[in-house]
């Protein structure tokens, strides 16, 4: 059989065969051979629960494939939570006559980037549905992660903590917008889609002022820095010419007309420190290959009762305040 | 806004009010105003996790909508294995243009069954992508249960135990198929989809000789059955003229050509006993309102090294095997 066909989602004998050579082929772990309700020993007290879907066009891009995408993303979501991502729950809604050979290289990816995060792929769905009803291949995971130590600590986030970024913003955007040959972009920028557990939790586990991060997926660096100053009722000042960004990417923007700091990213977060422990969060930011090209970008100003806001210094020396992204339509980013 | 639009799913402006008007009104329980990742707190040293997607066409059918039944889908696969579900995550993709009306009328039902269920819905996604891209909308949902008490014994599984089965089959397929309006079909079925984990609790609180359960969903009580012969080494026979099948549904089959045993099923479990607590069982399960039809539909004629078969026994006296559901093409049925 080279293509999915209904019957792959009846739950019969064909689903069965799919489950069998496709999916617990690559995912088993030994202690299971059925990929239905998975039971897991949790020995925190605390667990952290995240939840995405991924819908990326196309499903094959430079730097990655939905599959690690789909990884990377549910990781990622919850280790800036502090947690450590453990096990991972795969749902897979695939079209009618989709290709096997393109499936069993999405699941290959993703047992791939699961073996490398150190996390367990321990159970999953498949549902087929006609041609015409999903876009080839569309994947949700949900991520458990245990939280071992409350190493993050946002009320005593203060005026004076830094803002640092693990690197350059925008490559992921980019990198799909040059895949899909829309608007006659061609770049060379490949998606910096990467987990980034390891590194989040030896930076955790080697500071005592880390006070929030956020990854900076859909909405892009501004969005994400825009939910924390709300969340936190904290007020952060990013200067422009401090921000990491390709020149690639830089004049992807300039000819789209996008603002970078509104583009999805994919192995980025934000880590806001105390000021006294950005130095050391940045030299291990720079050991590590996720962290290569990682700075400060800003500052918070200030911590009220009031909902925060988020304040963009120009290279001239003006200020505006950033929103959330709205308006820009990038669908299918992520 | 009377319709979703690609915006809503750009994790900006847009979707932050979507999940503010929409869901959190919805599902928030008072401690978290983020549907991101959500923090729980887990007291069990075992949790069950279990994913599935919903596909189901129609979206609203008699009996439920695919809201409904992606909170008892859930809710059934955690409760078959013992756990008590605690707390389900949502992801939700939809199609450019899906009526907000409709997303309200889903998500209502959703968090009405998760209440009636006793669980949280916790954390959430949602994606949107443009028309033509997926039908409508289609939900994924992933369960975590805690397992409080170890109450299902396979391993102890021998002949004589009785296989129960809490009520009628076939009614949630005939209801879709009839909903549909696929084939003339015209019949007054309701989908059976309801959660039972409070019925499955309470019949593992009161006994001590449950072997092992199985919801009968895609693939219907012969397919359920198969994998549990299958997983326990265990033969099963099962006497056709037992097996509770509303008049309708089964006049519906004649019909279409279908069997009523491979027709999916959402509130239905078989539950393998003990002998000497078959009538207990079933005392229980009748007392309830998801268990009024339940009876006795076979037993395990035998625990071998070798994989299990299930057999039918016909009114006639004859015997055949039924295997896995195979070649029947009912698609988006759940």
């Amino acid at each position: 059989m080279e293509r999915i066909s209904l019957g792959h989602g009846e739950g019969g004998e064909l689903t069965h065969q799919l489950i069998h050579d496709v999916f617990i082929r690559s995912f088993d772990h030994g202690e299971q051979a059925r990929l239905d309700a998975a039971i897991i020993s949790s020995s925190s007290e605390q667990i952290a629960v995240s939840t995405d879907s991924y819908v990326v066009d196309p499903i094959f891009f430079p730097g990655g494939d939905i599959g690690k995408l789909a990884i990377t993303g549910t990781v990622n979501d919850l280790a800036v939570t502090g947690a450590v991502p453990k096990v991972i729950t795969a749902a897979f809604m695939i079209e009618e006559g989709f290709p096997i050979r393109d499936l069993k290289h999405i699941v290959k990816s993703m047992a791939q980037e699961a073996e490398k995060a150190e996390v367990k792929i321990i159970a999953g769905d498949t549902k087929v549905v006609e041609r015409g009803s999903v876009d080839g291949i569309f994947i949700t995971t949900t991520g458990i992660g245990a939280i071992e130590q409350s190493y993050l600590n946002p009320e005593s986030m203060k005026k004076g903590d830094a803002v640092i970024i693990n690197g350059t913003i925008g490559d992921h955007g980019i990198a799909i917008l040059s895949a899909r040959k829309q608007l006659g972009l061609m770049t060379n920028v490949t998606s910096d889609c990467a987990s980034l557990n390891q590194l989040i939790q030896n930076i955790l586990r080697r500071t005592k002022g880390i006070r929030a991060m956020r990854d900076l997926t859909r909405g892009g660096l501004a969005t994400g820095l825009v939910e924390l100053c709300e969340d936190f009722n904290s007020t952060m000042e990013i200067e422009e010419a401090a921000l990491p960004i390709r020149d690639e990417v830089k004049g992807a923007c300039e000819i789209l007309g996008f603002d970078p700091v509104y583009l999805a990213n994919e192995g980025k977060t934000v880590i806001i420190v105390d000021a006294n422990e950005a130095d050391l969060v940045l030299d291990i930011l720079h050991k590590d290959e996720y962290g290569a090209d990682a700075c400060l970008i800003g500052h918070v100003t200030a911590v009220t009762e009031q909902t925060g806001k988020l304040k963009l210094k120009t290279p001239v020396n003006t200020t505006r305040r950033l929103s959330r992204l709205s308006g820009m339509v990038l669908p299918r980013i992520c």
